[in-house]
């Protein structure tokens, strides 16, 4: 029996991990490093340090990760390459005998992450550590709350709120996995935007204002910094203005 | 000039603590901690659990929390009882060259959590190192992901889903700050639950099925262990069913 421990790494600061993170990586008799394709280095990058660090001389091995298919449609692109993701995964593992294997997420393991829904095709059993979200690194670095007092919030995607704008009975969202500038795409009279890029890591960008004014300043740093770096990964939360 | 560093020390697992969390710790000059009335002793047990491991001898300051006015319209109340809590927060806190103060805050202190806002009432700088929240604590003893493949996900309370009931555009909720059964208030039809106690925690209890039977069964279980226990902190997702 071969149990798969996911480890929620957090958003880029080496420091993110716990405790129980740190354990799971000690414990694991192999670790699964997936290796990307082009872009994001800086984040291969981190998974190597961390193992460096807390786990230097452990079995460890690496998966080439297979690339969707862009000539399917997209949930069936997506489900084929799930599939070919956990074949990859089960043909890198080598333990007759069965025993643990770990494998850093970026993040947490639950939120908008893929790991655990390739794992249920392998008849793995699969353990999750927690680990620090880019919301709550983004909440960090901005020193606010994540909601108001008492106050409900909605966890969203750049691609809904392009498409469905801003929900009518909505008052506080953080908008994640936005490819573009979906907040621009809003009439931002009574909007706040809180924006951060690269969380957690020295790169670190954030901006802060009413939308209206807040707008195009983010675009021009958002375009900077993907020249600048190769890559970019931020989100916001907005929020009707008091 | 005073620093207050707001440490996320996770739900109730002492490695829930990030190594950022450590350091923060290790590198106060003063560590202040809450001390709670009556009940919850299990909590204020791990905050010093945290500190007997992380900084066995450095500097601590106890406050005495003083109490919310029962008698007070509920949001006048909060704001009051605020205001004494950064007063006793003040008193507490001897350090007249200035330094850093650091507080552990259950969960994460964007959520749900009054430290900032308390924070805000003093001419302190403040700083959040994030922490594990209930809901990666949730998802990650379920194993399971807090949202459907790229879809939205609220983030609601006890009091909302029982004013408000499910809210018919959302497909999948979290649930916090309930203090009795709200999910029971609901027609379960359709609904499927993922329920958590004391999660982390020794005494973790989790429970998951179709609403409809999963309902009596979560209400039975909570009776028995907060008698168990003297109190009990749970929190759920909800979500429609495939
Ligand atoms: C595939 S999702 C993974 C989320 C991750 N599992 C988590 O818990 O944060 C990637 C999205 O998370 C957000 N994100 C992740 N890391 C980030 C960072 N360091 N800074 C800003 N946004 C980040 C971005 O919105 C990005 O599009
Ligand atoms: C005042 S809020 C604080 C939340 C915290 N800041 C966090 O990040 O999770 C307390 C609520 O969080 C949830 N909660 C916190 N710790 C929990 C635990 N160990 N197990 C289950 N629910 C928990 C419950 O819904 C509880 O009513």
């Amino acid at each position: 029996m071969i149990e798969l421990v996911l480890i929620g790494a957090g958003t880029g600061h080496p420091d993110h991990l716990t405790l129980q993170g740190v354990r799971a990586l000690q414990e694991a008799d192999l670790v699964l490093i997936p290796r990307k394709g082009a872009g994001k280095e800086d984040l291969a990058h981190l998974r190597h340090a961390m193992l460096a660090r807390h786990r230097p001389d452990g079995a460890v091995a690496h998966v080439d990760l297979p690339r969707r298919d862009p000539s399917l449609p997209y949930l069936d692109g997506v489900e084929a390459w799930h599939d070919a993701i956990a074949a990859a995964w089960a043909q890198a593992v080598d333990l007759p005998q069965g025993g643990t294997v770990a494998m850093l997420v970026w993040g947490d393991p639950s939120l908008y992450d893929s790991s655990l829904r390739i794992a249920a095709r392998l008849d793995w059993r699969p353990r999750v550590i927690p680990g620090i979200t880019a919301i709550q690194a983004l909440c960090a670095a901005h020193a606010i709350p994540l909601n108001a007092l008492g106050g409900e919030v909605r966890i969203t995607t750049g691609r809904q709120l392009r498409e469905g704008g801003w929900p009518p009975d909505c008052d506080r969202a953080v908008v994640m996995l936005d490819g573009g500038c979906a907040f621009a795409t809003l009439p931002p009279e009574g909007l706040e935007i809180w924006w951060g890029a690269y969380l957690g890591m020295p790169q670190e960008r954030l901006d802060h204002g009413p939308l209206a004014e807040a707008a195009p300043r983010i675009e021009a740093t958002r375009t900077a910094a993907r020249a600048a770096h190769g890559w970019i990964m931020d989100c916001y939360l907005l929020a009707r203005s008091a």
